[in-house]
C-alpha cells in the first residue's frame, strides 16, 4: 500500500492571494504526486453548489441552509476525491475547506450556536480526510478588498458584505486554524514573491513528513 | 394578527397516491386560505436542489451530502415559505417533510448513527414549523412500485431501488410519525374514493381546532 499522501489546505479572505498563489504552487510542485482542488467545487455536485451559493441576485439564501449545502458539497467532496487521493498517496492540495465554513458560516454571520452542530456535521467528514496543514492567507480585509475591487468581474456574492463581515471572517479563520491538527499563518500583506516562498517551504516540510 | 395556520403533512412511500391525493384536496379545500408545497422544492433554491437530488444517472450520491441537501432545502423552505405563511394564517399542506429525509435518508439507508445529528439539523427548523398533522399513506411496497411501474416517466432516483429499500421506508415513515406531535396513518390499499375522503376529514378536523 502507497504512504498516504499529505492534505493542506489553503484558506484566506477576499483578495487574500491565496488562489494566485496555488498556481504558483501547481508549477513548482509539478515534481510531486498531488492533486489540486477547490471547495465548493471539485466534484460535479460542488460545481452545481458553487453557482448556487456564489452567485448573486437571487436573495438571501437562509444561512443555515447556506452551512449546509457548504457542508454537503465536503461530505461528497471528500468521498469521491480527497479520501481516494490521500489513500492513493497523493497529495491534496485545495483552495479552501471547514475552515472557509467556520469563519463565514459562523463567526461571520455570528451563529455562534451553530457550532456545535458544525463539529458534529464534521465529525464524519474529517475522519476521513483531517487536513495535515491549514496554510492561512492572513490579511486586513481592507487591503483584500481593495485588491478586490480591482478585479472585479470574478466577485461573488461575499465580497460585497460590509467590512465588519471581513473582518469576522478574519478572526474566524484565524480561531479555527489554531486549534486544527496542524495549521501555519502567513502575513499575506508582504511581497508576492516572500508569500508564495514561504507557502512553498512550508508545504514541502509537510510533505517531506 | 390572524390566528396561526395549521401545518399538515401527507407522506408516503413510491405509488401510495399521496401526490393524487392532493390533487383532490386542493379543490375540496378551495374554501380555505391554503398553500400546496412540496420537497424537495417549495422554493427557487428547492427546485435547484430538487434537480440535483431526483435526477438519475450522475452515479451515487454520498449518502451525508443526500441528507444534508434535503435539510438544507427544508430549511430556506421554512424560513421563505412555511413560517411566513403559518403566521399570516394560512394552513400549509405539504408534501413530504422531514419523516421523508427520516424514512429514506436513515432508516431505509442504513444510517442509525445520523439519527442524533438529524435531530439537532432539525431543532432549529422545527422551532420555525413544526407539523400539526403527518398524514401518512400507508402501503405495502409491493403495490406501491407495481403502480409506479404504470406510470413510467415520472420515476425517480429512488423509485430504482430494491424492494427492501422500499420496505425500510415504509417502516421509516411510521416510526417517525408515530413520534411526532400529531399523525394519522391511513390505509392506503383502499379504494382511492375512501382514502381521499378519509385524508379529507382529517385534514379538516385539523384546520377547525
Amino acid at each position: 500500500m502507497p504512504k498516504r499522501g499529505k492534505f493542506i489546505v489553503l484558506e484566506g479572505g477576499e483578495g487574500s492571494g491565496k488562489t494566485t498563489c496555488l498556481n504558483y504552487l501547481k508549477e513548482h510542485l509539478a515534481g510531486e504526486l498531488a492533486i489540486y482542488t477547490r471547495e465548493p467545487g471539485g466534484t460535479p455536485l460542488g460545481q452545481k453548489l458553487r453557482v448556487v451559493l456564489l452567485e448573486k441576485g437571487e436573495g438571501d439564501l437562509d444561512p443555515l441552509a447556506e452551512m449546509l449545502l457548504f457542508v454537503a458539497g465536503r461530505a461528497e467532496h471528500v468521498k469521491q476525491v480527497i479520501a481516494p487521493a490521500l489513500a492513493a498517496g497523493q497529495h491534496v492540495i485545495c483552495d479552501r475547506f471547514a475552515a472557509s465554513t467556520y469563519a463565514y458560516q459562523i463567526v461571520a454571520n455570528k451563529r455562534p450556536e451553530w457550532e456545535e452542530l458544525f463539529n458534529d456535521l464534521h465529525h464524519a467528514i474529517l475522519k476521513e480526510a483531517e487536513p495535515d496543514l491549514y496554510l492561512v492567507f492572513d490579511l486586513d480585509p481592507k487591503i483584500g478588498l481593495a485588491r478586490v475591487g480591482e478585479r472585479r468581474g470574478e466577485s461573488t456574492r461575499f465580497d460585497d458584505k460590509e467590512l465588519p463581515y471581513h473582518e469576522r471572517v478574519r478572526q474566524g479563520l484565524l480561531t479555527f486554524a489554531r486549534r486544527a491538527k496542524g495549521h501555519q499563518i502567513i502575513e499575506a500583506n508582504q511581497p508576492a514573491a516572500i508569500v508564495r516562498a514561504v507557502a512553498l517551504k512550508a508545504i514541502q516540510e509537510i510533505i517531506k513528513l
